[in-house]
């Protein structure tokens, strides 16, 4: 087992990565101090791990809430059934929550754990290569709004991430090209020797090679423990984890929740800043195509949908979170290997990425 | 004007107290610190009061939301009204919330501003005497879920709160009790000497007479800004504040939110932990019909709606948020003057309180 840790003063916590670890109840119980635990899982991950963790969790008066599978269901009316089981179990300040899931579970979960009598403890237990190597870390807990994804939430921090890389054995293919795009993307921003590493071992990964995978959860973690640390509230380098994501989000959202994965839309949005930034004379035509290469060996698209026009793009972009007094900020690519937040972007070359389809 | 301030080290705040206060921008724009606002208010006080507010804010891009008014409109759904006007209007990062109106209003604009975006700074302007002397002040936000008052939320602190008493000529005689039940509260945890004060001078307080008036919400606000400064997220002496809200809450509950206002059960609530107190052989008989006194004085209930069984007091009160680890805590009075956190009271004692009726 690995241990890394996200450092923020009194409220850090340690990051748990290795095989059979949902089998340990020593690493659950240091982080549950009340006499009560509730497991926030989903329809899919229910059957197949929620014995298992329950099996952790004896010693306390434990519930569960099981939630709809996807993307589309990672609304406030959802949340508010987690909220309804949590008070028909009798849950109360001293309660811990655990949520075994995905990214959404992990989101829904940790955004019920920041709002339950305004807010309680909570663990996060990824089982998607996605939420391993970035949703479960940083306390960005949320849901969607029709008009824009993760538009509520809170920035809540879990007391612990368990990550039990065996749980990836059930993930579907999908899904698992999906996490990698989040992989790619630490490459991307801040590690250019992680990316010739990521190149040469792609096809380990999606075969599913532990030992490649373990290193490759670990590098995400630890790139995301550091920028989490250095900036937690995003204001500012931790926007650059945003990369294709104003772009992605647009899609996903235009698209209808769950049709795109999320990590197939930021493939195809960190595709078109690539393209942004080589408008902006930064990339190289072939950095776009080396770019473009890691997202075609992983099996995901880099290329939006055509059903999104410019226009749509344009509407949903101008929601973004980035946006600060009504500027647009995106995060781009100075070169490989090094990101950064940019509103000084030739429109006209925004509008021709947009009209690229 | 008065000027108190809230000590939370950087996250301190003003709260400003006197007349005409809506009419002076200065003290607005200092708070705002981004080039948009959103007003969140409700039908009954936007015709009022909205206007003359965003007179002030003529410099900024401004926009406003109006709630349905009442407590059974203070509900995730109706929340997510308020997202959709800040979306509508493309309210971003820096857009700063005014809460114009009661505690509703407020706790649902607080609570739409710490979950907008991940946090969005907020400022309160409260117009009831409930909310004033309160729920203005404190960082308390959140809704109603079906199964309980006020379980879903956040401690989210405003950046100022500015208290204009003219808005207190609109207010009707029954919002005028109800927070008349809040600013006596005070006096039972903690000021005798106010206490006494009160009976001197609550026939010209249900007079509105201003002097009075200011003088009663000054003290109010200096004890709520004390206690939130000794223990903001309610670990300790913050919870004393929760005096005659455990039966107060179950009340609202069963009753139907908004049936009774919140101070109304307040006070009914309040008398039953003077009753239990007086089990406990910490009050007298004198000092129960004291506390009655006090709150028939300012036309407020002292027992419970009969319709509130001693099963239905207990079903709510066992989902209270200070529940921990399952063991009920209530707030009682050790004497007039001086009330303290209990969970060693006589069950039958509690009992025979609740089967009053």
């Amino acid at each position: 087992m690995q241990t890394l840790t996200v450092e923020l003063g009194d409220r850090s916590y340690p990051i748990y990565i290795g095989t059979g670890l949902l089998k340990r109840p020593e690493l659950f119980t240091p982080f549950i101090h009340g006499n009560s635990t509730i497991v926030v899982s989903n329809k899919t991950v229910a059957p197949l791990y929620l014995k298992t963790v329950q099996e952790n969790l004896t010693a306390y008066k434990n519930s569960d809430v099981a939630l709809p599978d996807g993307e589309n269901f990672k609304t406030l009316e959802v949340l508010n059934q987690i909220f309804t089981g949590m008070l028909e179990n009798h849950c109360d300040r001293r309660t811990t929550l655990l949520a075994l899931g995905g990214g959404v579970v992990g989101d829904m979960g940790g955004f019920a754990a920041a709002s339950y009598q305004r807010g309680i403890n909570f663990i996060q237990v990824p089982t998607t290569l996605l939420s391993m190597v970035d949703s479960s870390v940083g306390g960005k807990t949320g849901v969607n709004h029709a008009m824009g994804k993760n538009m509520i939430g809170a920035f809540y921090q879990p007391q612990c991430v368990i990550i039990d890389t065996e749980t990836l054995s059930t993930l579907s293919d999908r899904e698992l090209s999906a996490g990698l795009a989040e992989v790619i993307k630490y490459g991307l921003i801040r590690d250019p020797e992680f990316l010739v590493w990521l190149q040469e071992n792609m096809t380990k990964l999606m075969a599913r090679d532990p030992e490649a995978l373990a290193y490759a959860i670990y590098q995400s973690c630890q790139h995301k423990a550091d920028l989490v640390a250095a900036d937690e509230r995003e204001t500012g380098q931790r926007a650059l984890l945003n990369l294709g994501h104003t772009f992605g989000h647009a899609i996903e959202t235009e698209m209808g929740y769950g049709n795109w994965l999320h990590g197939e839309a930021v493939a195809a949005g960190t595709v078109m800043a690539a393209e942004l930034s080589q408008k902006m004379g930064w990339l190289s035509e072939a950095d776009v195509e080396l770019v473009k290469s890691l997202f075609i060996l992983a099996k995901l698209p880099v290329e939006p949908p055509p059903e999104v026009s410019p226009q749509a793009f344009m509407k949903h972009m101008k929601r973004d979170k980035k946006v600060q007094d009504g500027v647009m900020n995106l995060i781009l690519l100075r070169k490989i290997g090094e990101a950064v937040t940019s509103n000084d972007y030739d429109p006209q070359a925004l509008d021709a990425v947009l009209e690229r389809v």
